[in-house]
């Protein structure tokens, strides 16, 4: 693909955009109902697709370039594209963000003034293998008035292009331009550099993946970019914390999913509960196949009980608090007190989501208002910090940089204000 | 200035400002009034350091580098800095945007999720040769709760360098750490570049400036940048617009201050309204010494007038219809319809402002439906689409790329959220 394609594609989202930022609720969601019924129609070509793309992925997979359980997430079946369907149909059901007003107010003058939400106008969506982000985010992207332009893997290029296929036939049915929906069809990755620089057009570039590429796109992009690198979340077990809400909170928060951004990497134990809680906490987390990381006062208790395991009762080092394991490790440090859990959390953090477990009310504001993270928690697990479990209805990714959204972002994350303002003739003086 | 003396000036304010993100109002509200009072103290040294920048800049005019406008803003008065001080009350009178909860709500599972206002952290403020700015700015950043790094233009630095030292001293004396305001002693291009990489430090630049200042920003920063780069604002005459009110609201959106971005740069007439309104609204914009840019319909009209001066109603190009005159020069055109007012404004507007002036109700909500830029008006000037005049308490800047804000920003768009959630114990199934 030329770099004058992308440019075009990139304006005929553009072109496209005003006919669906205006389109009403009823129209989007028949529009997302036709979208998911053109999927299920199509199963069997999406299954094709599908296995064009397995194909290639096992055949790396048997030369040693790729993993097993990469060719996992890539392989579609009847179960997942009905799947794939049903969250079209979710996101229908959840309410249109566009059209509120906010605030309204009236000045002195008379004017009366109101922040409205519009859509942003075009959104480009650049992410790795998995064929469902497709339909998710095309979802997203219409239900909130955007056109969206989506730049898939290229490990998933067939199955990515038949379901774009069918979620324009979807936009045709219901009345609206296929092109709200653009796919570049590309495997390189100028196109990505490419779709980087069309700030004419694109108003939002959203990455989702690893690092690396999240990384790419930051550098290289002259359109605002919603990101977030990592996230190394903390729990904080408070003088006053319960022991068993302590235990089920830390665990469920470092062991249900570890391999995800909003579980727990850092566990801070207040000095005052450390003999009262940390025995029994790291008992359960060794149980569960945890290896702990320990700071001396730490690893001192630990040693004391008759479980310790050397083996998995680690000495902490100061690269192990600013990890983000994103597996069954965890770092345990002890601290003196409140503002020291504070001062660590800013030092070692990455602003992504800490929880605290206290029965102290006064501990509780403090550590919500001290804690500028995107998600702050009392007495709930980390593992809160997502769109869906927030009631946002829907995430489209969560934000580390402070800027338009920080945290998990929903639908009204996809839209901004207008100011609209009715007067009968004032002029300034 | 070395590059790694800015990068210890980012981490500096980045340091202090969680003293500043944790103050209360009275605080800041006191650091505010004792800023204002070092300013008024200190007026001799603010005026003896800015003679200095003055007679430098004097001799870049006598040299016919400079024009003498230049000087006359960069010239501080006794009067001027008791504005700048009056500027600072003005901000510690506004409401504090932190900690507010923008909205709550409670999950099924008793979990109960609040929104609430957090400051940034620290932001970059990139500015031109008005000492001014540099009060302003920091005021604005420090009610908000924000630390700030200060580069103003290097024709102004000992006049800013003075003020920087007022504004700290009043910090320290309302016990706040004086790293709160960081200002960048440095005349080069170079140290603006370094700034901009300090990406782990700052949350977001704001440059204020021409077009070519913000340009260089948006290109070279890894920060977020708030920008807006013109304001190509319609005044769109609709079929039903009462001549009165038409010629008043465009006289005052052209003429009061045509250099500024919310100045009408375009006025639209709706053909049925072309005969009954056009010979009266150009005959007093020409009285007022605007020079008209007319497409053929409208020329064809005003030459059958009385008044027609073929010197100020000139043929217009498409050059026109793309100008942001920021001087008494106006594009007019005729359209057929509300339709083709609003392609004409998505084509060549700048998502800047826009106002109709109409007596039929449904136009006037169709245009506020279907204009997406960041200010719409209906029956008010554009001159209008300004922080202070819609009642936001000051204006740090406005955008238009609709990222985060969009439009006039006040305290609040200094502001970002925090999810905080508040449980007894639960953990994700």
């Amino acid at each position: 693909m030329t770099a004058e394609t992308i440019a075009e594609m990139a304006r005929r989202a553009k072109r496209a955009a005003p006919a669906i930022a205006s389109a009403s609720a009823r129209i989007k969601d028949a529009a997302l109902e036709a979208m998911a019924a053109q999927l299920e129609a199509r199963v069997e070509a999406l299954l094709e697709a599908n296995a064009r793309d397995v194909a290639r992925a096992r055949e790396e997979v048997a030369a040693g370039k790729l993993g097993q359980a990469f060719v996992d997430r890539l392989t579609l079946t009847e179960r997942r594209v009905r799947d794939m369907a049903a969250a079209l149909r979710e996101v229908a059901r959840l309410e249109d963000p566009v059209g509120g007003e906010d605030r309204a107010w009236t000045r002195p003058n008379g004017l009366r003034v109101a922040k409205r939400r519009i859509p942003l106008g075009v959104i480009g969506i650049i992410y790795e293998a998995r064929p469902n982000v497709t339909s998710d985010a095309a979802g997203l992207c219409l239900k909130s008035g955007n056109a969206v332009v989506l730049k898939g893997g290229r490990r998933a290029l067939e199955s990515n292009k038949a379901c774009v296929a069918a979620l324009r036939a979807g936009l045709e049915e219901a009345g609206l331009p296929a092109d709200v929906v653009q796919f570049i069809d590309s495997t390189e990755r100028s196109a990505v550099r490419e779709l980087l620089v069309q700030e004419e057009s694109i108003d939002l570039i959203i990455p989702r993946g690893g690092e690396s590429l999240i990384r790419f796109v930051a550098e290289h992009s002259r359109i605002p970019v919603i990101k977030h690198y990592k996230g190394v979340c903390h729990v904080v077990l408070d003088a006053t914390a319960e022991l068993e809400m302590s235990r089920e909170i830390i665990l469920n928060a470092k062991v249900q999913r570890p391999s995800v951004c909003n579980s727990a990497e850092t566990l801070l134990i207040h000095r005052d509960a450390v003999g009262r809680v940390l025995p029994g906490v790291a008992e359960a987390l060794l149980a569960k196949g945890v290896c702990l990381h320990l700071d001396e006062a730490a690893l001192g208790v630990c040693r004391e009980q008759p479980w310790f395991d050397p083996e998995r009762c680690l000495a902490a080092t100061e690269e192990d608090y600013y990890a983000e394991y994103l597996s069954l490790d965890l770092a345990v440090a002890v601290v003196d007190d409140l503002d020291e859990a504070t001062r660590w959390i800013r030092t070692y953090g990455s602003e992504h989501t800490e929880a605290i477990v206290t029965s102290d009310y006064a501990a509780a504001e403090r550590f919500v208002s001290e804690v500028n993270s995107s998600v702050v928690l009392v007495n709930a697990s980390t593992r809160f910090a997502d769109g869906g479990q927030l009631g946002l209805g829907a995430e489209i990714g969560i934000s580390t940089t402070k800027l338009h959204a920080f945290g998990p972002m929903g639908l009204r994350e996809l839209t901004t204000t207008k100011f609209v303002v009715r007067g009968h003739g004032q002029i300034r003086s």
